[in-house]
This record gives C-alpha cells, structure tokens and sequence, in this order.
C-alpha cells in the first residue's frame, strides 16, 4: 500500500506524534531514574521508614507536590524505588556473572560482584536490601511483596549458578543449590555487618575465606 | 567492739534503714526490668527508632511523665533496652553453654541457644540486635558504642570457646577462632533473615546443615 494525499500526511504527523512522544517519554524515563537513584541512596541512609515525598523533595530541591505528581504515594515511591534498585543491581551484579564462563567461574564473579554491590551503585548507609528486610519484614504490603519477590529471584539466580557449576563437572552432585545460596548469602550478610557496625578491617578477608570453603567443599575431586 | 547504748541503738537503725532501702532499690530494679522487659518487646517490632518513651509509655499504660522520671531521655531508654538485652542474652544463652562440656559440645550448646534467642526471650519482631545494627550502624552515640561492645563480646565469646575446642584436642590446630565466629555469625544472620522476611520453611535445618559443616571442617582428624 502506497502513502499519499491526506492519508500519507496523517501517517507521517502520526508518527512524528509518536516520535515525539517517545522522546518525551524517554526524557520523562530519565527523569524518573534520576530521582529514583537519589531516592535510593537517601533510603539507603534514612531507611524506607525515612524515605518520603517530602524528605526526597527535600534531598532533590523539588517542590513537595511537583514529586508527588510522580509518585502519588509513599508506598508507590517505595516500591518504585526497590524496583530501581533492583534493576541496578541485576546490571551491575547479574549481567556481569552472565559474561562469565559457565560453572565455578561464574559462580566466583557473582561472589565478587555481589559484594561489590553497596560500591557499585553508591549505597552509602549500606545495602537498602539488608536494612528493608529488617524494616519490611513484619508489615505485610506491596513493599514487601516486591522486597520478598527480589530476594527469592535472587537466591534463584544463585542457586541456577550453582546447579550449572554441578552440570559443567566442577561442582560435585551431592551439592545442593539452594543450600549453596543459603551458605553464601549468609557470608555476605555477615560481611555487611561487619563492615558496617563493626568497622572490621578484616571483613573482606574473611569473607572471602569463608566463599573459598563454601567453593572447597563444593568442588568435585580432581580427575 | 561491742554495741550498746546510743550507738547500738544507732547500729541497729542503721541497718534496719539499709535493709528497707535494699528492699525499696529491689523493688525498683524489678519495676525496671519489668519495664525494660516491655521495652525490649515493642523495640522488636517497632525499631529503637520507634521506641520513645511516648510509645512505650502507651504499651504498658503509664503516664509518660512518670516514665520520665525513670529514663530522663529516650537516649538513655535505648541504651538501657539494649544493656537489659545483653542481660537477658547473657542469662538464656551464655550461661547454660558454660554448664556444657568444654570443647565442641559447647560449641554446639552455644549455636542452639543463639538460634533460640528470640524465641526464649520472645522478639515477636525479630532479633533487637539484628535490628538493631542496621539502624545504629551510621549513628554515632551511645546506643551504637554500647551495641558495638556488645557485638564484639559476643564474638569474642565464640572465638573463645572456639580456642577451648582447639585446646581440648576437638578442632584443628589451624582453625581460626575469629573466623568461625565470623561464619557462624553469618549462618545465625541468614536464619534470621530467612525465617522473618523469606518465611523459608526449612531456614531452621539449612541453618543447622551450615553449622554441622562448619563444625566438619573444623575437627580435628579422629585419632
């Protein structure tokens, strides 16, 4: 079918519309992952308790009811803002480990990258994952929902790591994945803990020694 | 020296006026702990950022200004809720692990009772510690150096009864005492998190797999 006469001018003043919209839509995206990122590193200081229109406003120098036409309500602000955060964290943490080589490659730089996390996307009052579990676990709501949802498909994703690294022979078939994940997620809540409240120089060694004993007692004996 | 007189008169005053003011302190101390008892409840739901004396004032029914005059500031409320919790820890899970048998069986006694904690001093909002930490950990003051001192005892005693183990012969001379208290902490972290936010059904025996091969690796080879 050709485009001509009135036809062809509605097509192309529609998609110039659409071209339009999509910018603006684009620019609006980038605004909203603007404020987001500023939303997540002010929960990650105050806590979600803390995180509010008005102290986001505040954070940002934007007028109270200019944000609030983003966001409606604090649970919508919280709940986009853990959504971001997860989005930043599949990018900087998961996407990574997908590059990596299959099995106990991966398994390591998703260690690393998993630790790295609160640097890589600056989380200067520590990991937001770690401090909404403690304020989100005992109200029950769309915040916890999403929380909940996250760290399960996290845990997942470990556990499909692991299960690969079983697959590919360098891990041995008495391994349980979700066991592995269990262990390894534990290691990292410590090392949060003890970088955090305890100041401990030490917590990057010890975490890493307690990965490579989780990684020791995994791996299937040598050929 | 014997007393008579004036002065045994005044002796016996004396005594009596110790005897009724021990009685009175007794009771106070009981009506604090009472109170502190409270406190510790509604900080594991609430948060130390939530406990004030206006809310633990409306818990237990009393006036705000009679309990006032028992904490003076919601500062010292804290730290008084957290030292009546180290007390209390002190008391369900240290205690009994030094009537266990020195060396791994008191190892052992000492995961049980730690996992138990908010159980056998009931947390309905989960460990006042764990909480505790997220929140105090970017806020200088009293609250976090009294957490911070307590944390560190804790692990202390770990690493300590860890070193018993070495010496009685049960764990290998290479352990690390601070790095299995490093790790056990990050099982009892990751119990934590899993039995509050994940709901996991199987966090209390994939806590205990963590710990029995955490335990494996430490033994000392059966001579």
């Amino acid at each position: 079918m050709t485009l001509s006469g009135t036809n062809g001018r509605a097509y192309n003043s529609t998609v110039a519309g659409a071209r339009q919209e999509t910018a603006s839509r684009r620019k609006g995206d980038e605004t909203r992952e603007a404020i987001l990122g500023r939303a997540l590193t002010l929960a990650s200081r105050v806590g979600l308790e803390g995180l509010t229109i008005g102290s986001l406003a505040d954070e940002l120098g934007l007028s109270k009811s200019g944000l609030f036409a983003h966001f409606k309500s604090k649970e919508a602000l919280v709940v986009q803002t853990l959504e971001r955060a997860a989005e930043r964290f599949r990018e900087v943490v998961i996407q990574p480990t997908l590059a990596a080589k299959r099995g106990e490659p991966r398994v390591r730089v998703l260690f690393d990258r998993f630790l790295r996390w609160p640097e890589l996307v600056p989380q200067p009052g520590g990991c937001i994952f770690v401090g909404a579990a403690i304020e989100l676990d005992d109200r029950p709501g769309p915040a916890r929902d999403s929380l909940l949802r996250m760290r399960k498909d996290w845990l997942a994703f470990v556990a499909g790591a692991v299960r690969i690294a079983i697959d590919e022979g360098h891990f041995r078939r008495a391994v349980d994945p979700e066991q592995f994940a269990f262990e390894m997620e534990g290691i990292g809540l410590m090392w949060h803990h003890a970088t955090r409240l305890l100041a401990d120089p030490k917590a990057d060694e010890r975490a890493h020694r307690a990965f490579e004993a989780l990684i020791q007692a995994a791996r299937a004996p040598r050929r």
